[in-house]
């Protein structure tokens, strides 16, 4: 993309933040609010959130602040929530399996057109309704199918093999489980949720103390 | 923690990664790298890479770059690695399973004490062998066992009673899943992982280009 202005990746991983904070606002039948309140809910600074803000444009009033429900369409627009996105899982695992059944992503657009593994016993029936199809067939599939996003849970061996087919495929986006670090590249955007290395960082926020006097204090 | 220097989260969040990249170079029998060669693999520059380890000492020399066994063995340590925790996940729903049966987070020294949930039909019976015990009995239990790890994964409606519930039984640290933001405090530490926020994260890099056409570039 040739923009000179991109909004910073931290901005946009605060919108979902704005977006679930908003509405809970509107729950509450909350209608306004300013950025002073917002960013006490949010534990952040009123001048982060004018900023975040401030890259999509002018939403706030001085001296009203911000009108909740319009905000919270702005945004829901922003983060492509008004859409509806055609998503297969590749991986029939637990992980997979957690994904399919979880109804928030439904609710949020998503629209699962397929799921794919290699276990024989697996194939031919379905998750949620969604039938499990021989990962041999996903390259046919992909050419015959518009897919937005695949869903990546297959074992750290197989990860490479499929993340090619896919993106061979066609797939505009990857969202991907598996330990294998993928990179945007002009094709394909990657979101990268890397489970062990949050367990990881929060072992480390545990030991923090021993850690910290072991080797920074010294 | 009262240290007048802590090591910043941002440095901490990239050492898993570093782990893992390691991990891979001795299953390739490398002894030894420079850290240009650990910075292209990691996609990071060198410098960056330097500042990061040096934040816990010195690990590399000059002239010889990095011994590969010694640095992992180090961030094992650093990340808590070498020690096993006692863990209870909250809520036996697709993703309380998933986690339970990811064999990762055993070798990861992760060791599943109890499941608890609401509904009676799956109370006594087991997840991979650790059983799932009534919700009710969560508060005698953290009594009784002293838990280091609860990985919430309850709907949010009852996010903040359960998180109540763990912090005054006197759990270190949670792994939240659940929709509800909740914030590192001097007694619990927390590592949020938000499915959805990273689900609309994608969502954004998916339709950049129409937002920033829309938003920004006015």
């Amino acid at each position: 993309m040739d923009y000179d202005k991109k909004v910073s990746l931290a901005v946009i991983k605060r919108l979902p933040k704005y977006y679930r904070y908003l509405g809970d606002l509107l729950d509450n039948n909350v209608t306004r609010i300013s950025s002073k309140e917002l960013s006490k809910k949010m534990n952040a600074t009123p001048s982060q959130i004018r900023q975040d803000l401030n890259n999509f444009g002018c939403f706030g009033q001085q001296g009203y602040g911000y009108d909740v429900s319009l905000l919270y369409s702005e945004i829901k627009t922003i983060l492509g929530l008004d859409k509806t996105y055609s998503v297969i899982v590749v991986g029939a695992g637990n992980l997979g399996n957690a994904i399919l059944n979880y109804t928030q992503f439904q609710k949020r657009g998503v629209s699962f057109a397929a799921i794919f593994d290699t276990d024989a016993q697996k194939i031919g029936t379905t998750i949620n309704g969604v039938e499990i199809k021989d990962i041999k067939n996903l390259g046919n599939f992909l050419e015959q199918t518009s897919v937005d996003i695949a869903v990546l849970c297959v074992p750290k061996s197989s990860a490479a093999e499929v993340a090619k087919v896919v993106i061979k495929g066609g797939v505009k986006s990857i969202w991907n489980f598996t330990p294998l670090d993928l990179e945007n590249t002009k094709d394909v955007v990657v979101e990268n949720v890397h489970l062990s290395d949050s367990l990881m960082t929060l072992f480390y926020k545990l030991n923090e103390g021993f850690i910290l006097e072991r080797y920074v204090k010294k």
